[in-house]
């Protein structure tokens, strides 16, 4: 017998959010029963609005609160020049770089075989319809440095290239402000491998 | 720019649960939004039953549906021995040892000089006015084994004790499982002062 369902049903609730374990989501619970209305009201209402109004872009399946999006449209943006990732968030972190100046296609996802993910479930058509119609000349492939994010680069490569086309990866190295020492050496070895004259 | 204020506003949101930095708000938001409609629309149920539900015991300040709450209530219950814990969060995880067949008395916190919070603003008068009505014969003290639950403990050990009343602390020492290598030394100083016969 539990003395306290309906906190038990928060509990239950929360543990379903990614990364929340039982005793982050007991945490979790025991702030929102003492945390002031307005933050809570605010949470809630902030989960609805942001639900209603995120849609999809239809171009680049990107997150976006108008279609098609910001960067779709941007027109100071260089359309010759697409970078392909897995995931919508994806495009927020390289955004953040500002050293990208392209425009976005998500796949929504990575090719993951034995999950049963093939190119169908991914927006693979919808990138290879783009390339003409838009004049791409290069598809940076910036999917995910693990074996799924790989094989759909390596996949994507044969589809994509072609005449005028140039697909190329994200380089592979060091990151920067880390030591040598403690790189483990599959990223050593493509750090050597792709080494540059300075 | 943002081109997701109502993203943007989620994350925000979510920023301030505790334990949630900004890239879990972010990892959070992005999940909320691709979360099927009955996932999130139960999360927001259970936030809101949880707190219209959930009191707080007008005898012990424990959380309850009912007040008094069903341990304050059972009969079953050693009414002559009473734990004293900070917050209420702490009676659920001394209920799961089944070592403790007393009641509870939740403070709302620790005594904290440096911010401001003294035994005014903890559930102290009400603590002392229950001993005589409800007979207690021994009160355990079972506040953090931190700086403020120390000094917590000292304070109420003084203000409890008298004829009739035993006040008593939780044991400290080496946590179970672990190894003596890795304990701290102030642990294994407490271990060794509180060593028993076997």
């Amino acid at each position: 017998m539990t003395r306290l369902p309906a906190f038990d049903r928060l509990v239950s609730s929360l543990e379903k959010l990614p990364g929340v374990g039982p005793k982050s989501a007991r945490r979790l619970a025991l702030f929102v029963l003492a945390a002031p209305a307005g933050l809570i009201d605010a949470l809630v209402t902030s989960i609805g609005e942001a639900r209603s109004r995120t849609i999809s872009c239809s171009i680049c399946h990107s997150l976006t609160e108008s279609d098609p999006c910001a960067i779709c449209v941007d027109p100071n943006r260089d359309t010759r020049l697409l970078a392909v990732v897995e995931e919508a968030g994806d495009v927020e972190v390289l955004e953040r770089t500002h050293e990208f100046r392209g425009r976005y296609h998500v796949l929504g996802g990575a090719l993951a075989p034995l999950r049963g993910i093939g190119p169908d479930d991914l927006h693979v058509t919808d990138l290879v319809n783009r390339i003409v119609p838009e004049g791409i000349e290069e598809i940076l492939l910036a999917t995910n440095p693990n074996v799924e994010g790989e094989a759909t680069a390596l996949y994507l490569a044969r589809r994509l290239k072609g005449p005028g086309v140039k697909v190329t990866r994200l380089a592979f190295g060091l990151p920067v402000g880390a030591a040598i020492e403690f790189a483990d050496e599959v990223t050593l070895s493509r750090s050597v491998l792709g080494r540059r004259e300075i």
